[in-house]
C-alpha cells in the first residue's frame, strides 16, 4: 500500500457528512480537515476532525492531495469547483445537466493554471447511471434505452409543494410505473410519456384549518413539476412525516433494450436501491477521488469526467490483484 | 469522424460470426478480412467478405488495425494471442479464470515486442461483470456481492451430458434460484451453498432403446458438474430439442449489498438478459476494438483488462458529445 490520501471536505451538509463516513470505510485514505460556510469553532465541539472556515483552504496547499467539494450546483459549486481546481485535485458532484458542458471548459482551464486534475459530476446520476447508457449504446448500437429514477425522495419537488400556502410540510416521492418497466424488460422498446413512466407520490402537512382539497388541487395541477404526472396527495400528520418519510431513499434503473445479428433481443439492466441518496453518492465521490489522486499522480492533468476513469484506478487493489480476483 | 478502423477476424465460429454481425451495427468500423483454420475458398462461396488462412495473417501488418481474436480459451488463444499480439493490436475472450494472470504476462510482453496494445479477458464474464463487481466493490467497501448466471446454456455441462453412453443429444441449462436473488433484493446478505444460487436443467435426447432412468442418475450424480445442484432431466425428442432448445441463450447479474453510514443499506445491480451469447459477446468485443485501437494510437503499448480501459472510449462519440447527450 502507498501513502495515505488526504482527503478535504468542502462543504458539510448531507453529501460533506456522507463522505466523512465513507473515508472512514477506505483504510488508504484520511480525513484531513473539513472547511466550511459556518463558524468553525461551533462544529468543533466534541469532533475528532478539524473544521475550517472557507478562508482556510488555501493554507491547506500540500498537505491536503483531493478536496471533494460537497456544495450545491445552483450557486456553491460554480463557483468553488474553478476556485480550488487551482490549487487541488477536486471532485464534485455537479448536476446542472445543461451546463455540464460550460462547467468542465472552466474547470479544466482552472485545473491547467494549477496542474491538478479535477473529475466533474459524478454521483450516481449523472455518474453511475452515465456510465453504463456510454456503456450499453456502446455495445448495443441498435437499441433504445431508458432511465427510471425511485422510489425515491426528489428536493425540488418537496421544495415546490413547500410553497404552496397552508402546507406546513411535505415530501414527494418519485416512483417509476412497475407497467413501463415490465414492457421493457419483456423485450418491447416502447415510446413511453412523461405520465407512463413515473408517477408522483406526495406526502403533506397541512397548516391547521388549511382547505386540503384546494392544496391537492395546487400540487396536482402545478406546471413542470406535477401536471404531467398521475400524482397522488396524501395527508399526514407532522410526526408521521418526521416518523415515516424522514430518509433519503433513492435508487432506479438504467435499461437498455437492443439487438444483434438478425433481431435477437439483448437487454443490459443497471440498478440502484439506495437507503440514503447522498450518503451513496459520497461513497462514489469517495472512490473518484482515489482515482483522481492517481492520475493526478502519474501527471493528468485537466477536468475529467467518469468517462476519462480506467475504473481500475477506483478500488484500493492494485492491478494484477484486480485481475487475479474479480476478472 | 476520423478514419475507419480496420478489423480482422481470426476464428469463424459463433462468436466470430457475432463479430462479423457487429461491425456491422459500427459505420465507424470496416472488416478487412476473416483468417480460418478451414479452406478459406470453402467458405468464400457467394459471401462478401475476404476469407485467408491463418497462414496470410502477416501479410496484412499495416492493412489491419485490430484483430479481435475469437478462437477458444482451452487451446487457440493461449497460442494465438501472444503470436498475433507482435503484429496486431488485439482483442480476445479469453476466460480461463485462473490462468489469467499468466496469460496477461505472456501477451503483455508479446504486445511490447512489436509495440501493439491487446485488450485480453474481454466480453460479459470476464468483462462487463468483471467491471461491475470492481465498481461495486469500491463504491460498497463494506458489502457482500453476488454473481448469478443464467437462465443460459453452459457448452461444458452440455458437453458432459453427451458424454454418457445413451445419451444421443442434450443441452443443459443453468439457473438462477430466484429465492436466492429475492432474498438479496431484500437486504439479505446470506451465506448461499452452490446449491442455492443456481439449478441446473438439462433436456436429453436418449438413443433408442436407452434406460432412461441409468442416464438420468449418471445425470445428477456427476461430480463437479452436477452433484452439488438441484438438477432435473427432462427427456425429448430430437425435433423438440432443435426446436425449443436451439438458441444460445445467456444472462445473469451481478449484485451488490452494502451499507453506508451507520448501518444504511445500499444495493447495486447489474444484470444482462442475453438472446444470443456469442452475438452479445461479440459486440463486447467489436466496442472493446475501438477503445483498442484509440489507446494504441495515443501510443499505448502492452496488454490491458477492461479495468484499465476509459469507457469512453468505448464509444463511437467523442468526448464532448459523451459529455453533452450521455453524462
Amino acid at each position: 500500500m502507498g501513502k495515505t490520501i488526504k482527503i478535504g471536505i468542502v462543504g458539510y451538509g448531507n453529501l460533506g457528512k456522507g463522505v466523512r463516513q465513507a473515508i472512514g470505510q477506505n483504510p488508504d485514505m484520511e480525513l484531513a480537515a473539513v472547511f466550511t460556510r459556518r463558524e468553525p469553532a461551533g462544529l468543533q465541539a466534541g469532533e475528532n476532525v478539524r473544521f475550517e472556515a472557507f478562508s482556510a483552504i488555501e493554507s491547506y496547499i500540500g498537505n491536503i492531495d483531493v478536496m471533494i467539494l460537497c456544495g450545491g450546483s445552483a450557486t456553491d459549486l460554480p463557483e468553488q469547483t474553478p476556485h480550488i481546481a487551482r490549487w487541488f485535485h477536486t471532485v464534485d458532484s455537479f448536476d446542472t445537466h445543461a451546463k455540464i458542458p460550460e462547467f468542465f471548459e472552466t474547470v479544466d482551464a482552472a485545473a491547467w493554471q494549477g496542474g491538478k486534475l479535477s473529475i466533474i459530476s459524478t454521483g450516481w446520476d449523472p455518474g453511475l447511471f452515465s456510465l453504463n447508457r456510454l456503456l450499453a449504446e456502446a455495445i448495443l448500437p441498435e437499441g433504445k434505452e431508458y432511465t427510471f429514477w425511485g422510489k425515491g425522495v426528489s428536493q425540488g419537488h418537496s421544495d415546490a409543494i413547500r410553497r404552496i400556502p397552508g402546507v406546513k410540510a411535505g415530501v414527494q416521492y418519485t416512483v417509476p410505473v412497475p407497467e413501463a418497466i415490465e414492457r421493457i424488460r419483456s423485450g418491447e422498446t416502447p415510446d413511453l410519456q412523461t405520465r407512463e413512466k413515473h408517477s408522483r407520490h406526495c406526502y403533506v402537512v397541512a397548516e391547521d384549518g388549511a382547505d386540503k382539497e384546494r392544496i391537492r388541487e395546487a400540487i396536482v395541477t402545478m406546471p413542470n413539476y406535477f401536471a404531467d404526472y398521475d400524482t397522488t396527495v396524501t395527508f399526514v400528520s407532522e410526526e408521521e412525516l418526521k416518523a415515516e418519510h424522514g430518509g433519503m431513499p433513492h435508487g432506479g434503473f438504467v435499461i437498455r433494450s437492443g439487438t444483434t445479428g438478425s433481431g435477437t433481443k439483448q437487454r443490459i439492466e443497471f440498478g440502484l436501491t439506495l437507503g440514503s441518496n447522498p450518503e451513496f453518492t459520497a461513497s462514489v465521490l469517495v472512490a473518484c477521488a482515489r482515482a483522481g489522486f492517481r492520475l493526478g499522480e502519474q501527471g493528468a492533468v485537466g477536468a475529467r469526467t467518469i468517462f476519462d476513469l480506467p475504473l481500475g484506478l477506483l478500488s484500493p487493489k492494485s492491478p494484477e490483484q484486480l485481475r487475479r480476483e474479480l476478472l
